[in-house]
């Protein structure tokens, strides 16, 4: 086999461990070096390889390459970018292959979610379609934990974890306040279309505090939702409750979409938090305070869950062993083993499987209530946010890496990204 | 001296250690057991004095006590509830004194910032005013550091650890999603009247990180700072924004009231984020994210500062400290020895000069251009986020203290808060 180089880059939304999944993959690289010359990664994803704009990961010192498994965000840029079809756009693809012949790439590590796993499918079909030569390797990333196929996505665990100690602490703050001032507070989250994040605020019910939760899986049902409030204040004194950004009413529209335009004719730019606190205000007179995590959830390194960081990094080096094998459109896959003690092994995962497919909560994860997750979803969350796994310090701030990111230089024409 | 009991309280908004300051009275107070009998907690503060509704603290173990020290929240109740003047109000203070005679108290320790100093200051004058013999002593307590006379407030320490590292992280976020995403990213910090807390967001400039920060004490200027803002983006590709919940435009209105009221005439509950975040799409066109932390970063005790932490137990140690001594109506107040390495002592401040004095940030911690933050403001805020103070986990969540709260029998009839 002749020694190739290796094509990587983030897609999507970053999380606080896809450079571990980079560390990963780059480390892994440097082990084989009889088959992988050099690791180009991407600039700002595909987009990097479609303008040529490439990035010599030999360059970084092996401090810099460890180091950036505990360093949140995108260290190579990411993209929302999405290769169209074939057929449609073949000067994409025939760029694509100038670039990855012009610079010699065999290999190409893709790391994103679903909308990156159809990308990475396309590249692999370059090889039939275009007659050129590459493995295509999706690697698994997103906060979301909508990846079909795998027990859980990298990324995932360290916002359950994030999500699971904030509304424990919050709720901790607003029990002490409940006498004479809040009485409830609403912590607004990521998923749009599935409702793990949002889970993972029922697991603080062990911790004594009463909570409610509103995932985008079950339809919003205004009384049903404020009974259960005032049931939880009266009894409690107070409640948390968490909300999912993608919790929606009945007739599909999200509750973040309720607010009605303003003066200006300006969509309200309020979050589902705001709009929650404010239905609970009216119908119960309690007194709110809302908070939405927003970025601050999924690049919470600083509290980042062990199995988490570990995963991402060894989906990255699972990647690159794929490879090895021979492997092309496939994705490493988590497969679970036992749940307590938790164990688990990658597997593998055809990305024609993977694109563009959706996992929500199964129904027996959420109580009949709706309002809720069972002991069944619990058993799945809590090795998921096991472990802290902390970065180092300097007067009192992370040490997170700053990259060198030296370009490879160019050996083609421009290329204009429409 | 006769041995009395102690009465301790919490009050005000709670912070990640205002408990640290009640394990230092409760510790201490063990510790001077020839002069005080028991430490009695008030529930839910004042009111818990004025219902005669006390906690016997002395039936929790020194494992519970010790495990306060690492619990967000305030562990006996926390009040919003300002004493009224001694004149006006002869009937409350009548039955403090009732209250704390029945239960043979001499101490009150009071858990708060400037308006709880100053229901310290009026318990204090009992003494003098209705002959009941007591001494007051403050702790003091406020996320928002603006206590006069005491070089910094146990919770703030903390707080701007959370908003530093928060504030980097979501950064390094953006940066990577700016080519083809989002650009700006605005978190919206504590702070109604003084800016201490975003001005630790001031600090991740020495990361790399642009960002530009809105202190309530400068009036807010829209052309100045959307050309900042456009001014960093354009050089940097991205810009992180801390805004201040106080932040206020020349006529004083808050950021945050600038929405109209919505078409059912509610007013706007976004907070100050949205507001500047929309602004910033408008003017300049970039996509944005934002996020409003709220209780968050008070409850985030997971990431409290080690400085903190001990100077919160400290100040609790110090105010009995400062009773044995025979003192009353004082506080015992930070004094900054040297900045580095960092030093610093407890002295004692007359409450009479505490109470209902806001302290502002100085007009020399900011920079000119009233954005950020100078090197004389990072000198002082360094040492305050220094060293991470974590609490033990179990299952991925902190082991937060729950004491038993055991009630006080009553002795008196009962009474109506107004």
């Amino acid at each position: 086999m002749a020694r190739k180089n290796a094509f990587y880059a983030q897609s999507g939304g970053v999380t606080a461990v896809i450079n571990a999944s980079a560390s990963g993959v780059i480390q892994t690289a440097r082990a084989y070096r009889n088959q992988i010359g050099k690791v180009y990664a991407g600039r700002d994803g595909i987009i990097g390889a479609l303008t040529e704009d490439l990035i010599d990961t030999s360059k970084e010192s092996t401090a810099a390459i460890a180091l950036l498994r505990n360093t949140p965000g995108g260290a190579f840029g990411s993209c929302r970018y999405k290769l169209k079809s074939l057929e449609s756009h073949r000067r994409e693809y025939q760029r694509l292959i100038e670039v990855f012949e012009a610079h010699d790439i065999g290999y190409f590590f893709y790391n994103g979610g679903g909308d990156s796993a159809d990308t990475c499918l396309k590249v692999s079909q370059l090889a039939e379609a275009m007659n050129y030569p590459i493995q295509a390797i999706h690697v698994p990333k997103t906060v979301d934990n909508d990846l079909p196929l795998t027990d859980c996505c990298p990324g995932f665990g360290s916002v359950a974890k994030y999500v699971a100690v904030s509304a424990l602490e919050a709720s901790l703050d607003v029990r002490s306040m409940a006498r004479t001032s809040t009485k409830v507070f609403v912590l607004e989250v990521m998923g749009r279309h599935a409702g793990w994040i949002a889970a993972a605020g029922g697991l603080i019910e062990d911790h004594g505090v009463p909570v409610v939760v509103l995932f985008p899986e079950v339809p919003f049902d205004e009384q049903k939702f404020l009974a259960r409030v005032e049931e939880r204040v009266a009894r409690h004194g107070f409640c948390t409750v968490v909300v999912s950004e993608g919790a929606r009413h009945e007739d599909g529209r999200f509750l973040a979409q309720q607010g009605p335009r303003d003066a200006f004719g300006h969509e309200q730019l309020g979050g589902a938090a705001p709009v929650v606190a404010r239905m609970i205000r009216q119908a119960l007179g309690h007194k709110f305070h809302w908070a939405v995590a927003d970025y601050l959830q999924r690049a919470a390194r600083h509290i980042a869950s062990t199995t988490d960081a570990r995963q991402a990094y060894e989906a990255g080096a699972a990647a690159v062993k794929l490879a090895m094998e021979g492997h092309n459109a496939v994705m490493p896959a988590i497969e679970r083993i036992s749940d307590k003690p938790y164990r688990y092994r990658f597997g593998v995962a055809p990305l024609s499987e993977v694109a563009n497919v959706e996992k929500h909560m199964p129904r027996h994860y959420i109580t009949p209530d709706g309002f809720g997750i069972t002991e069944d979803c619990k058993r799945y969350l809590r090795p998921l946010i096991r472990g802290e796994d902390y970065p180092k310090y300097k007067d009192g701030v992370p040490v997170y890496a700053t990259l060198k990111n030296v370009p490879v230089a160019r050996k083609l024409a421009t290329f204009d990204v429409r």
